[in-house]
């Protein structure tokens, strides 16, 4: 941080929408699962709107890590294996299930979101011979389209990934439903897209690739644990996403997997090794894949950031995934309102679609000095927002512990910020890593 | 455990080799290395030969979760990618660099060892053209074989695993270099098998795959940490490793990958995401590897359990790995005595070389009542070793953290059970997953 004015902290009772705000928190079920995590005595004032990226602390998490380092690995050695760790992958897999509208013994927690993308896609794309497609558009996480495209090349010359052009904010249906055809193996998308918060509707997208005689692998990165999502309602063949964001895991926290049953005796895991293995410890010469859902893994999986998940997936799961909506749209639709009143008029627009049922949990505004006002929020207005490049700030509004004044109070210190010019104290040495 | 005879624990101050044990242990200036792990008080007589499997929990473990997971999760949140996070995988592999003779900038810890096995595999066969085989030997871990296979299977039909047989013990050097041809893309070995211990010569075995023009890839798992690699002045191409066994990593801690910096930019990454790309903040929707060994990064890392793994290394930086590699030697050669002395004469037969320099730091006798044996040592005798099907005892002796006491009164406890028959009183039924 450079030399930068005084940055006035709120709240801030005269300006409009404060008595609103007071009044959604006042009437807010959910307002006491903040206290369920921890908050910096030491930073009373921070206002984090980054759980869209990674989740707060539970407080829960420190006894998970004293069982399971102290006790279990400490005490138990290897002992523990047999003793719970073996088959954590699979409860919280079930625990997930819960979440997303899956069956029990159809989702499990394994790798990273990109291996487990590059898993499923590869099996999809590899045992649907004769077609040589996977469509998906350009809202989709990048890296989402970097392993696809790996998987289109490991294919072969003749498979391609095919990427439907959006006009930045809305996810592009009518292109997509002409873009998938007799030809398309796969269509993968993100459920709730990174940047605008797009959200797409499962149910119907999952019928027009069917209707293709296409599969389709849905990314939940950015909407699991904050929208109900009916995976096997909607038909959904294949699913993978992400625990450290609004799951609450932990830094980097393994991702998680979701076959539908029917499909999991066709599809082959590309990764074949010991965990999905029918008898890992007879150690055989040849593979032979289990049945289930478990011969989507691959090998051992780092169990200490394994067994954070529960404490994350717990608090969740006792908010209840409907009641979370509930407040999150709330809390989106309380921020554009805020948005239009006080950021409009300095220059912020609104990237995220103004139909409720179509966003997710963030928000995000357009400014040609997102960079330098980003930079202004964290280092002088105490406000955590995240950067997407090239003009993109993107605030997540977590439903478990955020609350409606924050919303009042964070929209105010970004109007401090650009009315008193402190961001142009910033320099404008926007890096590729942030 | 059914019911059982009283074992006698010791120590066995009347046994041959108490002496030796007492004179060894004396002289050994790596015994003070083990105050540096965690002994539980509530089972002093316990005695952990499976650190080959899971090394114990070194003491400054606890530090490092306080600072990941109150420090850096709880109060840093986002902003700890920025201080300390996102580079941690680099670091940690240069540390790495130095235990197996690798250069700053060759090695990453990433996923696991089965992901990195894949993604080297697929790298290295893809890139030769015209090459359709991959050799290995049947005493490779069995999930190294399966990942080998499912890569041949994914490059297409004419290509294929050759698996070179063993007499079960020792490396089948001659008939390794009668496979390996001018159709061999590349050789996959286990530098020291997983049950016999056997350890080939790297340097030796690399100069036969590149005189014949292929690539080799080594897996370190279990000789890392306890035997002295030249990955670099051997010439080495590739190589992965598991950091949970004598790196004391904890319970599946993320594993490691080398590529020698010749090959790095030559071979393709084929599961392509964001820590592998050049600018991986600018969302760039086409895929551009960055340079160097970081292009093999695939997804997010679990730092919590990536963490985890510094204050392991950091205990085998300082014993320092020539040290312990002669305590490590010390060790299996005494124990192979005291096998000769008590343990054959009661039907165990030594299942590991006896050439120390071809031997890794665990030593496998096989008996027909291997699994009731295992068990009773486990369930009456206070010793963990492994058990691997069909008749196998593995011993491992971690040399950080086993003294030469531990191995005779283990040996004494051995011969316990089976002069009682204690092991007769469990029962013969070994599960699929032990």
């Amino acid at each position: 941080m450079t030399e930068a004015g005084h940055i006035e902290l709120g709240p801030f009772p005269d300006r409009p929408g404060y008595a609103t705000a007071q009044s959604l928190d006042d009437n807010d079920h959910l307002a006491g699962f903040r206290h369920r995590f921890f908050f910096d005595p030491e930073e009373p004032d921070m206002i984090y709107l980054d759980g869209n990226s990674l989740g707060r602390l539970p407080l829960a998490a420190r006894e998970v890590t004293e069982r399971l380092v102290d006790e279990q690995w400490g005490r138990g050695l290897i002992r523990s294996w047999n003793d719970g760790w073996w088959d954590l992958q699979v409860r919280l897999g079930d625990r997930l299930a819960g979440i997303i509208g899956a069956k029990s013994g159809e989702v499990i927690v394994s790798d990273s979101t990109s291996v487990n993308l590059y898993k499923l896609a590869m099996a999809a794309a590899r045992g649907r011979n004769g077609r040589h497609k996977i469509v998906t558009d350009d809202l989709n996480f990048p890296t989402d389209l970097y392993v696809l495209d790996g998987v289109g090349q490991a294919l072969g010359d003749a498979h391609r990934l095919e990427v439907v052009a959006s006009n930045g904010v809305e996810g592009p249906v009518d292109a997509l439903e002409r873009s998938i055809d007799e030809d398309t193996a796969l269509v993968s998308l993100s459920h709730t897209v990174f940047k605008s918060g797009y959200t797409y509707d499962i149910e119907s997208l999952t019928e027009t690739a069917h209707r293709a005689g296409a599969l389709i692998l849905w990314d939940l990165s950015h909407s699991v644990g904050v929208i109900p999502i009916s995976l096997g309602e909607s038909g959904a063949d294949l699913a993978v996403g992400c625990t450290y964001k609004y799951l609450n895991g932990g830094p980097g926290s393994p991702a998680f997997l979701y076959v539908c049953e029917e499909l999991q005796s066709q599809l082959e895991n590309p990764i074949t090794a010991w965990w999905g293995h029918a008898r890992p410890f007879d150690f055989e010469l040849g593979f032979e894949p289990v049945e289930g859902i478990r011969r989507f893994h691959s090998g051992t999986m780092p169990i200490v950031s394994l067994a954070l998940i529960e404490a994350g997936l717990n608090v969740v799961a006792d908010a209840g995934i409907v009641a979370l909506r509930g407040k999150s749209q709330a809390l989106t639709q309380f921020l554009i309102e805020q948005w239009e009143e006080h950021l409009q008029p300095l220059g912020f627009e609104l990237a995220t679609p103004l139909d409720p049922s179509r966003r997710g949990s963030h928000v995000s505004l357009g400014h040609e000095e997102a960079w330098r006002i980003t930079q202004a929020m964290i280092g002088a207005a105490q406000v955590l927002p995240d950067f997407r490049a090239p003009d993109n700030i993107r605030l997540g509004l977590a439903p478990l512990y955020t609350s409606f004044m924050d919303v009042h109070t964070a929209v105010q210190r970004i109007r401090e910020v650009v009315e008193t010019g402190t961001h142009l104290h910033f320099e404008d040495d926007r890096p590729s890593v942030t």
